[in-house]
C-alpha cells in the first residue's frame, strides 16, 4: 500500500507530532508515522488498575519552557507543584547527610569542600557564558573543551575529595551519562540550552529553576495526535528512506509513503538505523554513529501514604551508592498515595537495565530503607519501572549525547537537511536540549524549514 | 525463499569468511551472507585497464601476523617488501624536515623535543604492559585511563610543542581517529593487541615491525570464497535476525536463512543497524551505539616511473598539513610504475570524505608538489581513491573504536554471545585489533565457540 502526502514525519514523539501539527496548521498534508502502537515516545504514562498515574518518562516542566507550556495550556492539561517541603537526604562517598535544603546539603560538606563546590558552579557559569547558543563548535575554547572529558575537567577543578564526589554524583542524574562519557564542551552546551547549570541541577535557591509536575504527561502527545486524527499512523516502524530529484519514499513493513519532504524525528542513534538511499553524507552518518543514547531506568515506588513527610523529609534524596541516583516525592502536595520516583542512571543503569523488575524492586526498596533508616519503606503497595535502554524503540534515554570530540568534528550536521530529509528531535534543539520543550521546538523548527522551502 | 543451515555468517569480509571456512572444515553446514556483490569487505582490490593493481583497503602484513600469513601461504598469494630506501619527508607544524629515516626525522626535532618524544614512547610501553590482553577493562588504571581522552594524556605528557605536534600527527594515521576521540585506555589496548606502539607506528628500527605488501589483497578473501563455493551468497544485505529456543532466522530482502547459530561478522556500528528480535540486551546495544568507525580516505597516485627514488626519497612522508596524513611508496622495489599511496585520516577525512574524487585529486597532487618541492608530481598518470566513510556497507575504516568511557562501561559485551548470536570482526580480536589478522582470528574464534556449543 502506497499513500502520497506533502510531508512524512518519522516518529510520533513530541518532536514529530509538533512538526506534524505545525505543518497541518499551515495547510500542508503531513502524516506522522510511528513505530510503536502509541504516540508520545519518551513521554509515556501508565494508568494502574488502582487508579494511579505513573510517568515512565518525562514528567517535569519549567517556568520558561514556553513551548511545552503552550501545549499544556492549549489542551488544558493539569500540572501540580513539585512537593519539596522537608529535609533532603544525601549520601556522598558513603556518608549520609540530612539537611533542610539541597543547597544546605551541599554547603554541609566538610571543611572547604562546600565552598569549593559553590566556586565550581561559578566557574561553570563563566564557561557556559562563552558557548554560542546555536553553534557550540565555535566557542573560543571549543577544541580544548571537546577534547577533554568532563571527568578530566573535574579532576583538574577539585581539590577536596568530598566536593569532587558531590559533583560527580550529580552528573548521571542530569546527563544519563558518566563524567567519563561526555566532553566538557557538551556538558556546558547542554546546560546552556537550559539557561545554566543551576537549571538542570535543581539548585533550588535560584527561582527560575522552579518546576511543576505534569499530570498524565502523555496526554500532551495524545492531545496533539487526537487533533491530527487520521494523520497519525501508529504501528509502522520506518526501515528505509529513498529520495531522488522528485520525491522521497518512506518504507515500513506494511506501507510505503511518498512525499516531497520527510522529517526524521527520532534520536540520532536510531535515525542511523534507518536504511537511506542514496547513502547519507559521511559527516551525517558519522554524527549518528557518535551520539549514543543515555542510560536510565526510571523507578516508581508506591506506599499507602507519604509517611516520610510526617517525619520531616521532602523525599528528595541524592545518593552515590545506588542503584537509584535520585529520588523525588512524586505525590500531590496534599497527600493521597505515597509516591516516590527514582532514577537509576549512567553506570548504575548499565548494571541494572538488563536485570528483571523483581531484582530491581528488591534493591531499590533496600536502598530506601537504608537511606531513610526506616523499615516502613520495606512494604510498598507497588513497584513499577521502565528500563529505557532495553526498549527497542528508544534504546536509552533521556536523550542522545555526542561523545568527546564529536561536537567539534560533526556538529555542523546536527540540523543540516540532506536533500529532502530534515532532522528534528530534542538533540537538535538549541533551547532545552533533550527535554520535552526542546523536542517540541525542534519539530516546529523543522516544519518552518519545510514551509520556507515550499515558499521559496 | 528460505534455506536451512547449521550456521549463518553475516558478512563476507575476512572475519566472516574465516568463520565460514573453519565451520565447514569441521563438517558444519555454514553459509556466508554478504551485502555487497563481492567478498573481502575492507580488503578490496581494483585492477585498472592499464594493468595496475590498486589496494583500496588493507594491504600490509607483519611478520608475526600468523593467521593472515597462513592464508597467504595456503593460497600461494604474492607479497613484496615495502620499499623504504631513501630519505623521509616530514612536516610538523609547518616545518619541513628531510631525514634518512623516520626515527631520524623524529630525533631531528629541535632542542629537547626529540628526546622528549622518545621518552613518551617509553612511557607508553610501560603503560601498555599493564593492560590485560583479553580484558582491558580490568587494567589497574582502567577507570582513570578510560575517563581521559588521549588528547588529555598528550597535554599532560609533553612539554615542548614540537614533540607534542609530532606525536599528535602520528595518531590519525594509526587510529583513524583524533586524540580527542579515543580514551588513553583504548589507545594502549589497541597498540597492545599489535605487540606495542612501535608495531603500529612503524618505528622502523624495531625489527619486529617489518611489514610486507600483499599483492592483490582481495585474493585472500576471494580464495577462501572460492573454496567455500556455493556457501557464499553475495548481494544479500541482512536486515533482521530473529531467534527463539529452537532456531535463528536471518532475513535479507530476497531470502530468509534458518539456522541453529549466527555469527555477526560486521563492525559493531553496522551490527547495531540490524533489527533484532527479541531486542538485544541493553549492554550489547549500548556498546554498538558507542563504537563508531574511524574516518579515512585512501588515495593512490600513479606516475610513469618512481622518479623520487632517483632523487633519494623513500616516498615515506608524514604531514600535519594535509589533506593526506601519510604517504608511502607502494611500488615494486625494482621500479616499474611510480606508485604512491596516501591516507587522509581523522579530521582531515571528515573534511574530504564528502568531496568529489576530482577535488581530492587536485589537493593531494598540490600537497605532493609542495612536500617534495618538485613540479614533476604535478603530472600523474592516474589518481584513484576510496572514501570509506561514504561507503554504505562500511561507513568508515579501518575499524570501529570505543569512545571514552566505553571500555570500562560496556566491554564485557564485545564477544559475549547473545543466545544463538555470536560476534566476530576485527574489533573483537585480542591480537591485532582492527587488522586483517585480527579479523581472521575473530572468525576462527567465533567458529570455535559454536563448535564447542554443538559438542557440549
Amino acid at each position: 500500500m502506497t499513500t502520497i502526502h506533502d510531508v512524512v514525519v518519522v516518529g510520533g514523539g513530541l518532536a514529530g507530532l509538533s512538526a506534524g501539527r505545525s505543518l497541518r496548521n499551515a495547510g500542508i498534508d503531513a502524516v506522522v508515522v510511528e513505530a510503536r502502537d502509541r504516540v508520545g515516545g519518551k513521554s509515556y504514562t501508565a494508568h494502574t488498575d488502582y487508579g494511579d498515574v505513573v510517568e515512565y518518562g518525562g514528567q517535569w516542566v519549567g517556568a520558561d519552557q514556553e513551548h511545552v507550556l503552550s501545549l499544556i495550556d492549549a489542551f488544558d492539561i493539569d500540572t501540580r507543584p513539585q512537593y519539596d517541603d522537608g529535609a533532603v537526604v544525601s549520601r556522598v562517598a558513603g556518608q549520609r547527610y540530612v539537611e533542610p535544603t539541597y543547597m544546605d546539603a551541599l554547603r554541609a560538606l566538610p571543611g572547604e569542600s562546600g565552598s569549593e563546590l559553590l566556586a565550581a558552579f561559578e566557574e561553570i557559569a563563566r564557561c557556559i557564558k562563552q558557548i554560542p547558543g546555536a553553534r557550540p563548535q565555535n566557542a573560543p575554547h571549543a577544541d580544548e573543551w571537546d577534547a577533554m572529558t568532563l571527568q578530566t575537567w573535574i579532576d583538574q577543578q577539585f581539590e577536596t575529595p568530598e566536593a569532587q564526589a558531590a559533583f560527580e554524583r550529580m552528573i548521571p542524574g542530569i546527563y544519563t551519562a558518566d563524567p567519563s562519557d561526555i566532553s566538557f564542551l557538551f556538558f556546558c552546551y547542554y546546560a546552556r540550552t537550559a539557561g545554566g547549570f543551576h537549571m538542570v541541577a535543581g539548585l533550588d535557591e535560584e527561582e527560575d529553576s522552579h518546576t511543576d509536575v505534569v499530570v498524565d504527561v502523555q496526554s500532551i502527545a495524545q492531545s496533539v495526535a487526537d487533533e491530527l486524527g487520521d494523520a497519525v499512523h501508529c504501528g509502522h516502524p520506518v526501515t528505509r528512506i529513498e529520495q531522488d530529484d522528485d520525491s522521497v519514499r518512506v518504507q515500513t513493513p506494511e506501507r510505503t509513503y511518498t512525499a516531497s519532504y520527510v522529517v526524521v524525528a527520532v534520536p540520532p542513534t536510531l535515525a542511523g538505523r534507518i536504511d537511506y538511499e542514496p547513502a547519507l553524507p559521511a559527516a551525517r552518518d558519522e554524527l549518528m554513529q557518535r551520539m549514543p543514547n543515555g542510560t536510565v531506568v526510571k523507578c516508581h515506588v508506591r506506599y499507602v501514604d507519604p509517611f516520610w513527610r510526617d517525619s520531616g523529609f521532602s523525599g528528595l534524596v541524592e545518593d552515590d551508592v545506588g542503584p537509584v541516583n535520585y529520588f523525588f516525592d512524586d505525590g500531590h502536595p496534599d497527600g493521597e498515595t505515597g509516591r516516590l520516583v527514582g532514577f537509576i542512571c549512567g553506570s548504575n543503569a548499565r548494571e541494572w537495565a538488563d536485570k528483571s523488575t523483581d531484582e530491581r524492586r528488591v534493591a531499590v526498596i533496600d536502598q530506601l530503607v537504608s537511606l531513610f533508616d526506616d523499615d516502613r519503606f520495606d512494604t510498598p503497595i507497588d513497584y513499577l519501572d521502565q528500563s529505557w535502554p532495553s526498549d527497542p524503540y528508544s534504546r536509552g534515554a533521556y536523550h542522545g549525547y555526542p561523545t568527546p570530540g564529536t561536537m567539534t568534528a560533526c556538529w555542523d550536521a546536527i540540523r543540516e537537511p540532506v536533500g529532502r530529509i530534515h532532522w528534528a528531535g530534542a538533540e537538535t534543539a538549541t533551547r532545552w536540549y533533550g527535554h520535552m520543550d526542546g523536542a517540541i521546538r525542534s519539530g516546529r523548527r523543522a516544519a518552518d524549514e519545510i514551509q520556507f522551502k515550499r515558499s521559496a
